[in-house]
């Protein structure tokens, strides 16, 4: 693998999700905080309208766009379109600057504590992700992998990415110990990398733990797409506690108890995040794994 | 004071307040639930299209509006103000079926808990706010009536009201635990006022502890609006805790402490309110007050 030369820190890719946002503003009126001598580190804002009106998108979510076709940008498209055409032309593989990494900063109101996302389980990715759970051993690590979703996420556009979640909190607020968080994970992933180019390669880790997506759930809904049910308050900010057949997972306005139905144990992610209850999810299920990073890769 | 003959619960004020909204369903599709013998009871959505696009208004905050002159619906009018005139001719003292009482349901992304917010100190008022508190301890009792905000809520258009706001909960979610919490103090109040038409008067209750508004304390912003700084982790989440002079209370991106100034012991609430930053609101202060109810009202 070649170094990894520009680095992309994106803030803003959903406009109410605060904390990358004002991080990024930071970065940009402090841009010895994100300097190292042997990257290109540069900021983006996603969605700078959303931004403006501190909603998550304005047309449609930027953060599923980027498997359409490649159009030049064109007031025809919808906004967040025109976003997509835009971030291409500049930091795609055949753009102006194109980006080896990108950093994808994104806020939850599901209980995910500090959450690294990957979107793809090679060696580099691996390893990367295993020495910042030794940095921070509370980090989880969530895999989207088998997830079916297209390559269709802003970050999608560089040859290697991570997506960082922290939550809860709440769209459109700052949370001050989550922002803390999120900062020095964002300075060890560049510290990491920084490290990489000057050795080829930096210490090897042995193993790490991944949340591998497994399947999601959605609400019970009427004709009219309200739901019927609510997270069950034994799973509420449950997010990675062993979810087994016949626990509790939902909860109707009648009080009556929805159990897990599946036949074996899952961890459930993104419980209530409040931007999937349109895209019917109510929590992702994942397969804890222990993966030995000197074995095959999955 | 006469009878309460007519009660109106209102959900969804805020479009994207979810436990009010679905309680309301629920409430419509099972009227028995607050039929009271001695009671009638009704309900409305406060603002359905920002109940459908999952949003706090459409054009601006529909419990900001009630001061305004009485105008007669009209499209020229924006949405709001439309619905403040229809809102008006079918429920105020000069409308077609004018209510006595107001329930009006609100969620906040600060830990009110299981708050009511009084408008009004009136015997009658703190009685029922008494009673409420001896039925569940949990429930805090605050006061807006030292605010300086003019009558312009939604339930202002009612004699009596209350208001509830249970939290923290994201705007754009369900919580269980709220959701039955909020349904069960509803129904503590239609009790209480079907027995209050019976008895012509309840229990006289002795005392209360109340939150009582004394100010406001706002974000640092700069010239664009931005905020310059979070609230302190030691404050997050700690609605109705002392905060001292001298106690940490926000804390900028640079991680300096911005320490609380005043004088006195206050008791902050809606802390954290994410409706409030574009308010100029980070939190408010109040001072924690034990009320006698035989001794003259405040």
């Amino acid at each position: 693998m070649s170094e990894i030369k520009r680095v992309l820190i994106v803030g803003g890719t959903h406009g109410n999700e605060l904390i990358g946002v004002y991080t990024n503003r930071r970065f940009e009126q402090n841009p010895d905080l994100i300097r190292r001598p042997h990257l290109e580190v540069l900021t983006l804002f996603g969605n700078p309208q959303a931004i403006a009106a501190n909603t998550r998108y304005i047309d449609e979510d930027l953060n599923r766009c980027f498997a359409a076709p490649i159009a030049e940008p064109s007031t025809h498209l919808n906004y967040e379109m025109q976003r997509v055409a835009a971030i291409r032309n500049e930091f795609g593989p055949s753009g102006r600057t194109p980006v080896d990494f990108i950093i994808d900063q994104h806020g939850t109101t599901s209980n995910a504590g500090l959450m690294l996302i990957l979107d793809q389980l090679d060696a580099f990715t691996l390893n990367l992700a295993a020495y910042l759970s030794t940095l921070q051993p509370e980090i989880k690590v969530y895999s989207s992998t088998n997830s079916g979703r297209k390559q269709d996420s802003l970050r999608s556009i560089a040859p290697y990415r991570i997506g960082i979640e922290v939550g809860p909190v709440a769209h459109g607020t700052l949370h001050a110990e989550l922002f803390q968080n999120n900062q020095a994970l964002i300075y060890a992933i560049l510290d990491y990398l920084e490290q990489y180019n000057c050795d080829n390669g930096t210490v090897h880790q042995s193993a790490l733990t991944l949340y591998q997506y497994v399947g999601k759930v959605d609400y019970p809904k009427d004709e009219t797409g309200a739901v019927l049910a609510m997270i069950h308050p034994h799973l509420q900010f449950k997010d990675y506690q062993p979810l087994n057949p016949g626990d509790p997972m939902l909860l109707t306005f009648d009080g009556e108890t929805i159990a897990y139905q599946g036949d074996s144990t899952v961890y459930p992610v993104f419980i209530n995040e409040a931007a999937y209850y349109e895209k019917g999810i109510a929590m992702c299920l994942t397969q804890k794994q222990h993966i030995h990073l000197d074995a095959p890769l999955p």
